[in-house]
């Protein structure tokens, strides 16, 4: 569970004094609601940590659906609750809220960006010919434009086509979308207020598309569908083996994505009640290998050494070059890659932080299947990225599992007796442990003393168990599980979750190290990416994986990418940003730094061999240095 | 036969010292050569009218073709012919030598321009990526030519798709081909020295492409179809009636177009041993309808009043959007149509004349199945249009056929016993009479009298016969021809040719108030078009079609529009005179000019009712005012 602060009620944001499900649709957050906000169903569950002031009294729908205790602990059912004051209200959405069965982030903190799209309609009554008038239809419709002071050097083709039909039917009352000086769509009568945009985030394991109103800036509409190309490979490197197999496995991997974008597009399309030809810009970033697959640009060179990118700068693709099915002439932009491991969804991650544009030192983490790690300040960036994922969501845990219903989300250990506590998602029987409760464990086991700060498991408890020669604690008993076996974290288990922290807090290490700068030295920690937004961080510290900076200055961005990505459809202005981004970003390629060895092997110490870089956790810990 | 003058042999010509076959070929004249210049067919056979001594001596192999007779007259094979000295030649091309059953002039004089493509190649060697140099392809790419100062801001989607194979199958060893920065082609290893474009003239009739060498300017090769829209019916209004049945009928015209042009394109780089992705720029020109047709734009507007064009700017459309079977991001160029009835095809003629250019006024007539009327010079052009052609290039005429074997092309009457001579395309029995064949003999007969200034018969006359009511002179006798029966001119063909030149003239007229100018202002007149090199220039003042100005100053200009489509491959400059001549061309719908009907009533007098408007003639015809 995490708190997500709908800080954007304050003055500056228009969503006032509305019904909390329509604001989290809004924002992007689906919320599981099966009868639609009829108050009828008692799934949209929020949890209210704070504002309860703002907002309107408990009404009866929600007592039927609720009980004493959950009212008391600021349970409400988000379809009754309305705002009826300004004010900042604080909201937790728990796991079995969202809807999918899989818990990932669809939404994240937007920072508030003055609305500019590329595209932009305008509605033209335009002279008709007559046989004083024999202008042709283009250089009318130009010349309609220019007395309004707007320019247009080309029509599109589609445009072109369609233009006979239109005009006589409409009797010459028109509405063109223009894009920098394209006239790139043509409709019958007034349509002006009608303008849609679409961004996408592919992403290895989950493709998430949102429908933007580039008229008011408002997202209508979210859906997202696990990545088709999972069944090729989970991980991007097996996924471009296969695709290097031959030419026709490349297409299908282009195809997989391009299918499921069209079915998101159609979904999104239905839900909003729009036509596929309404949306008429997109914006896609995702990985480096996502990003060439979904061109279908060969990404062999991203899995061979050096490991580069193909491409470099940003792309615009008209959709019919892609088969993408929104209106045809409709551009997609990509971001730039920054290298091969560090692609276009990192640019977006660096938007939606800002952290490209501040005097102070940040650090930015975005943790995916592969983690990045971008460092700097507006002065220029250090990025690089560890494929350090699978671990820490769970995949090569011995019980590990995605962040699904049944999964242990956080542990408890009491010092007295070494008992343990767990939370569930969706409060079902244990099935597993899911990343963020690995995390959770191995803090909770470290400030205990049931490991050392080498990792090692100090066996003499009753707690630990010994399995196939190795020593592991247990979790959940087997008659607590709907497994029917004990649910255990094991020493390998514990190896494996260290070896990718250090690789975390290496990347880290030496991204300040090429800047010349130090840990004390960071101002802010943004934490992006889907599963990175359920990692505790004080957990996450207590290990050694993020530095020891204050608490309060670690901010979880949600799915940074895809907020980047719906930035870059609502201002044209951040395309020219993205230019001056590429140009201060610096890539390093970790492991082949000359210093990574030594400063891997220390930090694989929870949280690291040099305590003193650690001064909370060393006092939380009781560990000595 | 027309003399065609080998003027670009003087000095700044590249052509010297060469085979007249070869010349004549990179002109892009077509001279029927079925052993392909062995010396072994006798069939390319020229008149050399001067220059004798500028070529090299009669060959044994010119000895067995040709009568003594013939070379007596001139006649040489132009595969035997080498040009051996310096100097002005003027050939003429017998009709018989022309490739092809139509004579259709393939080839005009083109005006001496500066070769400047808008395409260009450059060959590079790349530096390999390595660990210590990580940047993508595409930067890689831009970087080297950033050091040579060449700028390139995109890079074609196809490039992008095949970057990372070709880099890696040539070393990094590649040539781009660059059009306004934007990267559009890349191939293996050195190929910077083939550059090639295309450039088509889509005519009501026929359709011609013309293969050129853009890295020395040369023709290379030309090729032509007739327009398979011929089958949907002869003229532009009964097409674009039929394409107006529905969206299909559309489309199929369109589809005709391009397959048709498919077809010549792979054709031309058989002949010049290319392949089809070597073509790396097209330029397209036709008239208004035409032009819709190819880009698959309604011309339905062009057909029904007031007779506007859809498109009246320049398009430029990628190859693959259109299906043209070139390299796919090559762009199709078109230029602007200057209305319904004078479309891209009299831009090229203006850009092929250099009317636009000069401070003396010019008038430029395009005959074709329409005809274009332009008249102005650089301070501005007065442009109009009538579907004459018909009529003037023999379809509506009793025994008129298309210029083909077997037809009249040319009349003389003795005025002493009224005895026909004529001369047959092909020296073949006569099968009917071509448009230049009737303006011929319509000019004799008021020579001789045998019609007055009104165009009716004289009908006592033994040459004159009654057949079905109306009087007719006997061009041919029955035994004279292979179709079993007399060849006539009669009094309807006579009216209708009136109709037809009168429809010209009365053009001109009001072209020339328009601009507040009168005959005498006219320096130079142009004739372009297949069917207009083929009229007399003189037959056509007798009549009054022409206005009456020094023979000297009028110039045929061949196939213009295909020359102006070549220009604008051969230089990118000429795509931004071409905005000029668009603003300064002023169109009128000539039927609906107020004073039209009574300046067209007068024309239809042979000459005119003013017969001071054609001094010359009033003296050779001796007619009186």
């Amino acid at each position: 569970m995490k708190s997500i602060k709908f800080i954007n009620l304050r003055k500056e944001c228009k969503i006032k004094f509305d019904n909390l499900l329509k604001i989290a649709n809004e924002l992007g957050i689906d919320i599981d609601a099966p009868c639609g906000g009829r108050e009828a169903c008692g799934k949209c569950r929020i949890v209210v940590l704070s504002g309860q002031e703002c907002l309107s009294p408990i009404k009866d729908s929600e007592i039927k659906f609720l009980s004493k205790d959950e009212i008391e602990y600021g349970y409400r059912l988000s379809c009754c609750v309305n705002i009826v004051k300004e004010g900042e209200i604080v909201l937790e959405i728990p796991a079995e809220s969202l809807l999918g069965i899989q818990r990932i982030l669809i939404k994240g903190l937007e920072p508030a960006i003055k609305l500019k799209p590329e595209v932009n309609k305008i509605f033209l009554r335009i002279k008709k010919p007559d046989l004083k008038d024999l202008r042709a239809h283009t250089e009318r419709i130009a010349e309609t434009l220019r007395e309004k002071g707007i320019k247009v050097n080309k029509f599109s083709y589609t445009v072109l086509l369609n233009l006979p039909e239109v005009v006589k039917n409409s009797n010459w009352e028109i509405t063109l979308a223009i894009k920098n000086e394209e006239v790139i769509a043509l409709e019958a009568y007034d349509e002006a207020d009608k303008l849609f945009g679409i961004a996408f985030d592919i992403g290895t394991t989950k493709i998430v598309g949102y429908l933007v109103n580039l008229k008011d800036g408002n997202n209508l509409a979210s859906y997202s569908l696990i990545n088709p190309q999972i069944s090729k490979g989970g991980d991007v490197i097996t996924r471009i083996s296969y695709a290097m197999k031959d030419k026709d496995k490349l297409e299908e991997m282009h195809q997989l994505l391009i299918s499921a974008i069209n079915e998101i597009v159609g979904k999104l399309c239905k839900k909003a009640r729009l036509k596929r030809e309404d949306i008429l810009d997109m914006v896609v970033v995702g990985n480096t290998a996502m990003h060439h697959f979904f061109f279908n640009i060969s990404p062999i060179p991203v899995g061979l050494s050096p490991y580069t990118a193909v491409v470099g700068r940003e792309i615009e693709v008209k959709a019919k070059d892609l088969r993408i099915e929104i209106n045809p002439e409709a551009y997609i932009y990509s971001p730039p890659n920054v290298a091969g491991f560090v692609g276009a969804d990192a640019i977006a991650d660096i938007l939606a932080s800002e952290i490209y544009k501040k005097d102070e030192l940040s650090l930015l983490v975005d943790i995916g299947t592969n983690v990045e790690i971008i460092c700097g300040n507006k002065d220029g960036l250090q990025a690089c990225s560890t494929p350090a994922g699978p671990a820490l969501e769970g995949a090569e845990i011995t019980f590990g599992m995605r962040a699904v219903r049944g999964a242990i989300e956080r542990v408890w250990i009491n010092p007295e007796d070494m008992s343990v506590k767990y939370k569930v998602i969706g409060n079902e029987k244990v099935k597993g442990i899911c990343g963020s409760g690995i995390i959770s464990a191995i803090s909770e086991m470290l400030k205990v003393g049931l490991i050392d700060n080498t990792g090692k498991i100090n066996y003499e408890n009753n707690r630990i168990k010994k399995v196939n020669n190795e020593y592991a604690l247990v979790i959940a008993y087997k008659d607590e599980t709907s497994i029917g076996k004990d649910v255990l974290i094991t020493q390998q288990d514990i190896r494996k979750i260290q070896l990718a922290k250090a690789a975390v807090y290496t990347g880290i290490t030496l991204s300040l190290r090429h800047l010349g700068l130090n840990f004390s030295d960071i101002k802010s920690m943004y934490v992006a990416g889907s599963f990175g937004n359920y990692i505790d961080p004080l957990s996450a510290k207590i290990i050694g994986m993020y530095p020891d900076i204050p608490l309060q200055n670690i901010k979880l961005l949600g799915n940074a990418a895809g907020t980047g990505a719906r930035l870059l459809l609502k201002s044209s202005e951040l395309k020219k940003e993205v230019k001056e981004i590429i140009k201060k970003t610096k890539y390093f390629l970790l492991g082949h730094e000359e210093s990574f060895q030594k400063e891997f092997i220390d930090s694989l110490y929870l949280p690291h061999k040099d305590l003193d870089l650690f001064p909370t956790i060393k006092r939380l810990t009781l560990l000595s240095g």
